[in-house]
């Protein structure tokens, strides 16, 4: 029996998603869903159709509401741990693209408090200077600049302050030590943290969506618990899987082991390295067996990364697929097929970074949203 | 046997102030430290004359430090859960007349935040009203404009923010349930609070001095405890009894008992008709018995009230007290007398309130050491 574990701040073993969906009380997008997402964007990003996000709540309703012309926003974030690796990137490419085809407000938490919190070692000016790093890295990705506000916790603090004390006057010690385990040695910052994460899902009386990895589910639990209380709509969310570690189908690619990722300043060498070195293969032990037997592209993590995100041509992914099975096609050649991938997908966000670096501005401060944003108190 | 409780929410009974400042560990101010006061400030206040100021924490080490030249910082606040009464202002004019006579800073935290989230019933909107008009109360004591900053914890939050987080990481949970009680249903912004509190003890590296009643020792035992793992000095504080309420010497004057209380905006028929009818007597049942016996000033609330703050010439007040005590002062003469000092007391003060409105921004914004707090992050 395999086991696993899930949390905001853990993800241990070989993850069973219909099993994690039952646990978290959360849906598995279905092909009626997927069809209605289509309709109304024209087309379905690779995330979707290859169910790398595969799980939801109220995404329906989201979709009731837009088509009422309600309308509705997104919300996600990012904890500045550190430097960003691929994984950390996915979400904010699919919520780029919902954001693009569906025209609607985003806003990107920076959860500077939270890492420094909930990081034994951390300095907060370490985190500050992540924070500010992973800020340009988030905006290269190239979101609407008048539709889209990123924000550091401890700098737009103020304009929350009223809205974060009366969601955190509705949450017991109780709710939060059932839902993340806290417990007698917790520090109280940490405890009361919970509160910020929900607040800008009240950014808008509008639904909000939140694309996210699953792990974060248990933060808009919260949410949904006092939003009603507090004249709000119970937030929407829509969950992706993780992106497996090179080394491995097991748990998620971890920032704290550097080899299991591929980060967004590594160079072209550095990832050609790695995916030669440390991607777990489905390949045989000699090319002689690999060619009589074929791969295994159920446990090939170069193929698993083709198939969740970097080769969005289904015939050609099907080529891939069914060569490597036969034996076709050689492991080094399967890496080298996604060392190429990412290289080139590294290539295009170091261009849009250097870009981000002179228009980050229009995120956090002077575009239309931001703007309206600093001159708001909630 | 009495009982009595002491905590910050809760004041009931004959507090017994000697086994208080055991219970709490804290000192009794004595003769010796009342000398050394005395010596720099070239006097000594009633409060401290009467006793009432009577208790401290690390007083002797604030003195060391004045006399070394290091200098000290004053720090008190007020929790804005409605309007004053003469029992809020006390502390205040005690600090007030601290900073005139060692020339220090001091800073006033208007914890709004705090109100809001232990009030089950208060609306953020209804406490931001008290702490706006309370700000002009507490101006209204005539600090000094370029070495006091009042600030409300709402809308100084972003400069204190990073500071907040370090403070809040080194309390645990199990450090707030023992120190305030919390348990499983308390709210985690009231958790999280105790943080807050002991931020402003921060501002500067040197010692800090709280003026404040007993009752508020609880959040410094938290200063303490983290301040110098974070790089400042343990406050220290200087603690006050309770202002008895006008029926009797139970517990402390209380906000939500409309007649136990003088406040600051009662008119003169209202103080005079209070203190006539609610003001508990030692007089006895008759004139003619009064006559007789004679009244018990220790239980005689009109004369505690001269005897703490409102007859500061020991001489009348002895007076006072041998004709009370012999039955020469009958009880509606002394309740009269009281009536006049609280009166001439509130007619000085409302004078000052009306000047005050005018120059309430150089204590929030424009002073000189508002100034400087506005322009500095922690």
């Amino acid at each position: 029996m395999e086991e696993f574990t899930v949390t905001p701040w853990e993800v241990t073993g070989k993850v069973d998603y219909d099993k994690l969906t039952k646990q978290f009380g959360t849906k598995r997008i279905d092909d009626g869903l997927r069809e209605r997402i289509k309709k109304h964007a024209g087309e379905l990003h690779t995330l979707l159709q290859r169910d790398f996000f595969f799980s939801h709540r109220d995404l329906d309703l989201v979709l009731d509401d837009y088509e009422k012309k309600k309308g509705f926003f997104l919300y996600t974030g990012r904890g500045p741990s550190g430097p960003m690796h691929i994984g950390h990137l996915i979400p904010m490419i699919f919520t780029k693209w919902l954001q693009e085809k569906f025209k609607v407000n985003l806003y990107i938490e920076i959860t500077d408090d939270e890492k420094f919190l909930v990081k034994r070692e951390a300095a907060w000016e370490g985190i500050q200077k992540h924070a500010d790093e992973n800020i340009v890295e988030i905006a290269a990705v190239g979101f609407d600049p008048d539709r889209t506000f990123i924000f550091k916790d401890s700098e737009y603090v103020k304009n929350v302050y009223p809205l974060l004390m009366k969601t955190a006057k509705r949450i017991n010690y109780s709710t939060v030590r059932a839902v993340f385990g806290f417990n007698e040695q917790s520090n109280i910052g940490l405890m009361f943290y919970p509160a910020y994460q929900a607040v800008p899902a009240f950014f808008e009386k509008k639904r909000c969506l939140i694309p996210c990895a699953i792990d974060q589910d248990p933060f808009w639990r919260i949410q949904r618990d006092v939003a009603e209380g507090l004249g709000y709509k119970k937030t929407a969310a829509i969950h992706s899987k993780f992106l497996p570690p090179l080394q491995g189908t097991l748990g998620k690619m971890s920032a704290s082991q550097v080899e299991t990722a591929i980060w967004l300043n590594d160079d072209e060498k550095t990832v050609k390295q790695k995916v030669m070195k440390y991607a777990f293969s489905g390949g045989q032990a000699s090319v002689e067996e690999h060619r009589k037997k074929g791969g295994r592209t159920e446990v090939d993590v170069p193929y698993q990364w083709l198939n969740m995100l970097f080769e969005p041509n289904y015939r050609k992914l099907k080529q891939i697929h069914d060569d490597y099975e036969t034996g076709k096609m050689l492991t080094g050649e399967l890496k080298q097929i996604l060392a190429d991938r990412v290289n080139q997908f590294l290539s295009g966000h170091r261009n849009q970074r250097k870009k981000a670096e002179k228009t980050i501005n229009r995120y956090l401060y002077d575009g239309k949203l931001a703007k309206q944003m600093w001159s708001k108190e909630f």
